[in-house]
């Protein structure tokens, strides 16, 4: 195989868009380099369950070079990115420069504080194993110093827990944190009854799942307030505090605030000069190629296409494979695709211990119906058998137990 | 039940031999204080499976709340430890003080580099979690910097192996390089072949598993050999360096050092006015108790009891037994107990796939029938159902696949 035959693809982040494209490049006669910051890939579907001690970041987490270790076309680089030159078509990364005759931009997403980036420090979101890790390490630790608490007052703001924002990953934190107070640690401390812990989620909006249907939503909000948490909706955080968050005049002290409202493309758009949405996503063209450049692509989060698209793992992947079959087709000569168009499956979202919420095309589920088919479908798509075995056991465990098996505090 | 009833024993250390002292005294009418400086319990024996990508740390961790939380006259405190008032009897700690009626001592270990501690940041040892979490770092990206390294000289460093100390950790660990170098990521790399590794393991004694018997000791080697580790017996480490160990006048290039050579007990002896033996460990009496303090004892490796006792998992739990036993006695006032005796069972080490040693009072076991013992052993002894289930679980996963599920470098 002589290098100089081949058309080079370079991809930047393998996430689920980044890794499926370079999947659908397998059998292309061309050169891919896949480069990310990190060794792994992560199911971020499932982070909230690091951070709520349920499983360990390496059951979510597969190496890159594993997934593609058998894909003779496809090259691993751990490394981050600094520019591109798109004249000279050039990558550059801090070890390596890496020529390109094909880009795919899929960087992701990172959290938007809302031009507020001093508030992440006191409320962390949720986008990376590191994340998860740090929200886990504050939930635990807050119980662990509630106990040798010496006033209630400070008792009192260690068991409160803040979740801002009521999507999907918000509902899924309140609820895990609800049972995490209410029922894995009921037993374990002597001075506090974990059971007094306050839970609040608040959302900004008029109701919490917003892109499923109001009933589906109503559903969410009562099995939430069942476990004892606190849904306020249409209260909007002016400021996150070390102790606490604001809502206009109203505050609610608290040392563990989790950010779960909102998210903004990472810079791959400024590497570039390209037009970018309000959420710093590329605006691409009905191909997902940049305007201008028929050789650069963004998929998943990075990309805005003209139909909108949710920001959500089948998105992404969809995108990616979609990139790569077109680049295939463009070195092969072969004749040109359709435009892009996503297919929907549907939304997710857990809520707790045999309740779940589920949307697909024609039907709606709920309780412990929806909460199997959650289960099912997060385990059917995490990769490595390992995995699955190590995550349907310990899921099973968990329900049978009340317990959870990483609660580490490092 | 009123607190000032009972008689208050603390324990500092919630290893091996704290752990199984507090249990002991379940049903003794006594209030006990356990103290750690972590959340969790972490067994040692795996912590080098964690090191080498195998295991998760969670696999081998168990919350310490989670041991004793059936315990109602067991609390736990996670803090630090200052210091000892011997004769008002209080612990202070950095949040609380503790006082106490009888003191139990069960601090552990440290690495010891022989009066170097610069040694430690380029060669770091193996005894808490967080330690195996950055030796697991440190191999994972030695590869990745050696896929992109452009000069032969630099990948040739970064893919040396150095491990200093030919105990069951070294033995170990250089067994485990070995499989990672020659079988994990064999077809996860484009440039380097891992497969060319240098994996040196450094002894100064003149043999390897110096408890074992001279032919298991052999063995070992042997299978080490086989598996591509070089073994030095008889070399002396004179310093180690950011980018190698230096033997005398040779030297050796690596980024990769894992010092598993000495321990040195824990400062607890610093908190007391007590003997020490030149391991740091307290001279204790007969009943384990420190001369002069009948009220205060140490146990597992912060106690050097008159008759040598290894430094191993059973010989702290038959310590801190042993203690939970004497002080309900005392309490209950049933009459004395004997002296402590320690029963060896036996010595265990790995070497890698199919093959492990070990040493029972009467036979001798090596290859495949000696790993399914150790294997089985190591499972039996793990905390919780949980983890029993995954790392067995996993460790069939990666027998049969030759991969390691925990690749993370975070």
């Amino acid at each position: 195989m002589t290098a100089s035959a081949h058309t080079r693809v370079v991809i930047i982040g393998a996430g689920f868009g980044g890794l499926e494209a370079a999947r659908a490049l397998a059998k292309a006669p061309v050169e891919v380099t896949i480069i990310d910051r990190q060794n792994h890939q992560c199911f971020q579907p499932l982070l909230y369950q690091v951070a709520t001690a349920v499983i360990s970041p390496a059951d979510i987490a597969w190496p890159i070079r594993g997934i593609l270790r058998r894909q003779q076309n496809a090259r691993v680089v751990m490394g981050t990115v600094i520019g591109i030159d798109e004249t000279a078509r050039v990558v550059h990364a801090d070890d390596i420069d890496l020529p390109y005759d094909y880009l795919v931009l899929s960087t992701g997403v990172t959290h938007s504080y809302f031009g507020h980036p001093d508030w992440e420090e006191s409320a962390p979101g949720l986008k990376t194993l590191t994340d998860a890790i740090e929200v886990r390490r504050r939930i635990l630790l807050a119980f662990e110093h509630a106990e040798t608490a010496e006033k209630e007052k400070d008792r009192r703001r260690l068991l409160t827990f803040v979740i801002v924002g009521g999507g999907p990953t918000g509902v899924e934190m309140a609820g895990a944190i609800a049972e995490i107070a209410r029922q894995t640690l009921r037993f374990d401390f002597r001075r506090i009854d974990p059971r007094s812990s306050r839970i609040v989620l608040i959302e900004a909006g008029p109701r919490i799942l917003p892109t499923f249907s109001e009933k589906l939503s109503a559903y969410a909000k009562r099995s939430l307030e069942r476990m004892g948490v606190e849904v306020m909706t249409g209260a909007m955080v002016t400021a996150c505090h070390r102790d606490g968050v604001s809502l206009g005049e109203k505050r609610i002290d608290s040392e563990s605030i989790v950010w779960a409202a909102g998210v903004v493309a990472s810079p791959a758009a400024q590497w570039i000069e390209a037009e970018r949405d309000r959420a710093g996503r590329i605006k691409v063209g009905p191909d997902l190629s940049v305007p201008g450049h028929p050789e650069i692509f963004a998929v998943g989060d990075t990309a805005a296409p003209l139909t909108p698209v949710p920001g959500i793992a089948p998105a992404a992947k969809q995108m990616g494979r979609y990139v790569g079959q077109l680049i295939r087709a463009r070195v092969e000569g072969s004749p040109a695709l359709e435009p892009f168009v996503y297919r929907h499956a549907g939304d997710l979202a857990t809520i707790g211990r045999k309740s779940a919420v589920v949307k697909l095309r024609r039907i709606e589920l709920t309780g412990f119906i929806g909460w199997l088919f959650w289960s099912v479908a997060h385990i059917y798509f995490l990769i490595g058998i390992r995995n699955r075995f190590v995550v349907a056991i310990t899921w099973l465990w968990s329900y049978l137990t009340y317990q959870r098996g990483a609660r580490l505090i490092t």
